[in-house]
């Protein structure tokens, strides 16, 4: 006869290589501290509702945090046959409150109980995600702050394309974080919400009050169907897909630091301690951080990509294979607190180098778009003042020039509309400078968006 | 010389291969209402601002209503060679209203217009599929009310679990849709932004007011920075999960009625309208449409993961990559729609069978919880009558009953607790009746679960 | 000064939060055994082309030796900041015969030696999951040859649609099976090539031979490209896909295990050891070991995306986001053993339950298609046949009856060719027992196949 | 009463909604030969056995051809009601023919057909992938013969590394791509055996001769199990998975393209009709053919990603899910041919800069490696060797020089085992011409590289 909880109809044992196969615990053990939040709140509920004694409901939760001292200080008896984090738990409190304990999973079942857990965790890590991202955000501002007269070319299709302030570019990537932290937000009041009461899959006959422990717990509010709690995981699918995104938004900030560091850009240089050298090139000194954070984002797809498998066409209500939901979040979650936290730390060691920015900028004809909007402010149509310009750029090339060098006659052989002005707006400071439009990267423009977003950071600190 | 708007430096046109390569105008004509609606609201801006006069400005504007007939009367002159339909649509209009047609672009980049028509599209989309699924939520809603006095198996692991109602298990889907719909309102606000000024990359030099266009287009804000403008796709990320999630839960539903219409179960059946035979067995009735439905699941399935791999590790800004963003979403977009669309019509058509589920019921020993429910509220501690309710199911096993056909001294036999009043407890309309927890299967409890999604229908319609 | 073996210019050591995001040590350590074979094999090449002195390379072969017990022996002193398998592996060899153990790297570098483990370790693994597939399909054999006599209802579309023997539909995984594993093998030719040689990118000065190298290691070639063989992975992303297909064809059979231990279907009991029950319904008995198995489906799933993801768009050569490809295969390995395994073990446990089945045939007019045939042996073009059966199927399922419960009058009122031979053409036996066209389900195709599939496993055994 | 092939025993015709939503007609018509040729070999098939009669088998392949000019004359009348392709051909054969035309899907069903069908169209498009493969390793061999004696920098982590030919570089592609045509051949041997003959699911009871069928086809042999052959599509995962390797490889060297063409590389310059530019800026020569092509790259990761759920977890057969399969690889089929044949042109298409490529080596100290290889031939333990080398670019680098500039006082401060004969140590060419172990960058290698390329090549046109 099995000792398992659910034994009493069974003749024989799970052999040993299906308990391995189907255990949790190596993985859901990270749930404990939500587990006892959540079986606290439960015993508290069940002594209020009059369904056990209050001196019932004091005695497991005076256990409960026994146990979870035990767990801290690393001397709990972890078991791979108990299967899981709950009847670890649940174990344990039996052995040091005796027979009460066996109480405690009253008008429960471990379907609403894991529910219950995972959304508590998930619901903790994204408020760090959140916490992550507004400190990555923060470091982008300050290194903006410190290079808001640095001009690199601005590319688009990685070609030179115009001139931008390296404020700019960086606060980019501030805006995309914003963004991830307000999806985060969002996600979390869907995630954040109580199943518990839910038990097996169709509500209990307690006279539970599923309300109560939702507020001890600090949820939003409780499931609204029994078998929708406990057969549903889209607020894990969109936890995961958070990370998706933040990685994304990081591993596109990696590949330019990857390329920036190359020394036919030199644009940056890493410190040492965000780089590593080869054990058979001694010059080498790679951007090791970066490359592995952007392989980094392949794994948080995976995982999403994991969990959407999973959960396709699965009947309701739980079925078992939900369990693995876990083992894609944890892991996404590792991959996306680590990263963004070390990104800040690998932020804050760059040295830009804005001479060789400067020098980039002289490469790639990064003023024939002002050449066009110059000829547009004498009169021209746009459409024909880009091809004007266009002619210019091919001259300039085949006499191995930068525009700003081509003499007032030559340029007026391509369009009588052209004077003296025109060395003005073929300055690269100056093609900054006028774009003030709001959002761009004209120094109040940016000076804009350095307030606004600590407007934005300010408000929630 | 090229013929293209942006030839002026080029030798050599593309070549046809080329051309058919790179062209998008076979996927992106679908955006024509958004161009046109985008370049109106530029032109009347540009008016307003004094870049262009205001009767230059009215020129465009009429020129582009004329243009939007001759698409919507299906006489416009489509043309591969022009690329896109930003380029088909300019060059008609030129064509229509001469010269001034070639302002129209002044201060704009096709990088922040794709963008912006891009936005327009998709959030017009997600509040259509908001539409769509708040109808299919109706339905739902329509059927459960016909059918609240129905029992069923509710099933965890696809094994009978506890008895429900069809309507407790109907509504677990409207829940799930409501939340499909909260989720497209919360992407729809990131989707609905403006990136117009932003141009190409680093915002433009003319004194340009995106937020009169953004206002004019219905638009809740404009963008941060012009770099994040034209160079990132979150939202279309976000906008392809909302289809994943919701496919998903169709995906679910489409599963069940799979197998409730093979004659095993018998617990529904389908309209011949929505149900196809086959060519070579005469008999067969095939739920096809709910094959299909879960088929496509596949597709949005995989179009999230293609833009996520476009975008993933791609530097700033707008790289040619990201033309592929569309073909994603107009595929989830058609298979979003059509599939809650005909899954209402499929829902609607659907037979139930409340005879074959009741007789289900039987053979599944669904009241083994209100036995051990029934020994706790005579004092056991659950965990042990647990033992003891599973001890009797291997009784009536054995026997071939159910646990109702055993006899009292059986089940003395098994735990003195028993008494007489067990039968009571055994009945499953008792066992369904009594779970009237919050969210539970309870006829209460649904009565209030009606209440309440017919509250958010109301509230939004 | 840093003491990583590429430490030279380094001025600053990595901190300890990049040691941790950046490590492999904990999983790369399985690949021990290989790390050390290819060193040894690497040593000896050395000793035979004069580089070293046999001496030396016959002391680095004795010290791995003796790594390899230590290791082995639970005793090695594994160090995180020693990164890597290979670097904790030849610190402690230079430990053990001094500083000879220095000479060991001489003409590789890290990039071909870890792609030569990850090579050997993952054919090792392919050849593994080959030895048990076959012992799989051989527990298919085994319980096809006891049930060829039992018939249940053939499906399509999850419709009953034709009987079929069960030794048949079980046999149809033995085929699937098959050519997973000749996908392998076919892989695996393509993963067991050397890269030893390569060294860092570009091939090396020393006068090595990698021939002899790889035929020590008993693999089937060397490396064509140095730049090739450290810069590509899609042998290991080949290996995952073989993962995959595997997982995806023991899903398919999880599917079905657990519909048909649903109480509707009847048709298998799982034995004890591989169900589990409930916490709270006590007459549960859950096929989670299928569940689980059909849930980690996903995982590879997601580990073959993780890969792909990491590979997209990244330029030669070696880059260090690759170091995950190692966690994807691990992953994906754990994943197909332990499933192959437990598959046989659970489905040797399983009981088909014949009368279930048999009952079964009556409720689906498994016989239609039979009437379609025979009016075909009496002239009629198949097409019209089909809609004769059809209007019979009709007919019966109005009165309620099997097409073999109506009369010949009925069955004439619908065909004047219909004789009183129609109903030994209606049974189910003979409709089984007639469809003997070589792969059909009839007694001598099944005789037929299980003679191939039985050589198939004989040959190469 | 509908009049589908199926009709029957339906009473209500499938909605046009529905129609719409299952019709597969949209593109399956493409497959049109392969239906046609199938259809052929099943009629002459059924005439040798005398299942129908030769002239009724002459009759029906001479109408079948009949059917076949009109659709390759575009004459024939497509209709979406007739739902697929093979009831539109058979619809129309039967109208040219006569009644004749209904006995041609004798012995057979649309399960097994459409598997055929689709069988043969992957089958002859690999083929066409392993032609056009072929002609792109052909252009990559013409490019790297051309450019033998040109060195640029190779790298790892995309820092400098060592220098390598550039025709070493594009070798390394050929051999990526070498595998990919064996991986597909592999493929093809399993895509190319003919199901039909297993009917509907479970074989037939005509004395059908599938052999005779797979021969007139051109086919490897034919299905095992019935069962398995109209309800398995990994053929189709292995297809699509082929498509994924051979884009991958395609997208690195697009991202290769893309940055060398950007000025700060200026390694290449990209013809003008494999460009095109901006319609804002002027000076814009974007790689949009290379930035496109990687971003195809997901989509046929998507196409995987869409098969592998629609195939997750579904019981056998034949499930309509299945349907969505030529969707996917129709979609990668057309992005494997099209990105196969452009890259060839693209490529013939580049200019390389060897000066750039020259001037690139100085600033990397790419020579390094070769200072730490003296001292290990002056007696230096390697890892020790490569310590000093580092000292010495950190002292370099400090004086802004290459290490060939450093004194050899200075050199010899940090080692005095260096000797005057360093120098010619430090070249670059030296560097690359001694790397000569088979598969490196040396000249020699890349001579036997070229030879053995061109004889795998040779062989096989």
């Amino acid at each position: 006869m099995s000792e398992k909880p659910w034994g009493g109809r069974f003749k024989e044992s799970t052999s040993l290589a299906v308990e391995a196969y189907t255990e949790s615990i190596s993985f859901d053990s990270v749930l404990y501290a939500q587990d006892i939040a959540g079986s606290k709140a439960h015993a508290r509920m069940l002594g209020e509702q009059g369904i056990i004694t209050r001196e019932e409901a004091d005695a497991l939760r005076a256990g409960l945090d026994q146990v979870k001292k035990e767990i801290e200080d690393g001397v709990f008896p972890w078991r791979q046959d108990l299967e899981d984090v709950h009847m670890n738990i649940e174990t344990r409190l039996t052995q040091l409150v005796g027979d009460v304990g066996k109480k405690l999973h009253t008008g429960r079942s471990r379907n609403d109980q894991v529910c219950l857990d995972f959304r508590l965790f998930a619901s903790d890590q994204l408020r760090e995600w959140m916490r992550l991202t507004r400190a990555l955000v923060r470091m982008f501002v300050k290194r903006a702050e410190e290079h808001k007269d640095v001009l690199l070319p601005g590319c688009t299709h990685m070609q030179p394309a115009q001139p931008v302030s390296l404020a700019h570019h960086l606060l980019a990537y501030a805006w995309m974080l914003k963004r991830d932290a307000e999806r985060m937000a969002d996600c979390e009041k869907r995630v954040r919400i109580s199943p518990l009461g839910a038990a097996a899959l169709a509500g209990t006959t307690y006279p539970l009050k599923p309300e109560m422990v939702a507020e001890e717990l600090g949820m939003y509010g409780i499931f609204d169907n029994s078998m929708d709690a406990v057969g549903d995981r889209d607020f894990a699918l969109e936890a995961l897909f958070c990370g998706v995104t933040a990685m994304n938004h990081l591993s596109r900030f990696c590949e330019e630091i990857i390329w920036w560091a190359n020394p036919m850009f030199g644009f940056v240089t890493l410190s040492d301690k965000h780089s590593t050298g080869s054990s058979i090139m001694p010059q080498k000194k790679n951007p090791d951080v970066a490359e592995i954070m952007r392989g980094k984002t392949g794994r948080t797809y995976g995982n999403l990509m994991n969990l959407m498998t999973i959960l396709k066409g699965i009947p309701l209500t739980y079925n078992r294979d939900m369990q693995e939901d876990k083992i894609s979040f944890i892991d996404t979650d590792g991959t996306v607190r680590h990263s963004l936290s070390l990104m800040a730390d690998m932020l804050e060691g760059i040295t830009f180098r804005p001479e060789r920015m400067r020098k980039a900028l002289a490469s790639g004809f990064l003023n024939a778009t002002e050449l066009a909007d110059y000829l547009v402010t004498k009169g021209m149509p746009f459409r024909e003042a880009h091809h004007v310009s266009g002619r210019s750029v091919a001259l300039a090339e085949e006499k191995g020039c930068g525009l700003e060098d081509l003499s007032l006659e030559e340029l007026r052989g391509l369009s009588e509309l052209i004077e003296e002005d025109v060395f003005a707006a073929l300055d690269y400071d100056t093609a900054v400078a006028r774009r003030n439009v709001p959002g761009g990267t004209g120094p109040q423009s940016v000076a804009r968006q350095l307030e606004n977003i600590k407007a934005w950071l300010g408000d929630k600190d």
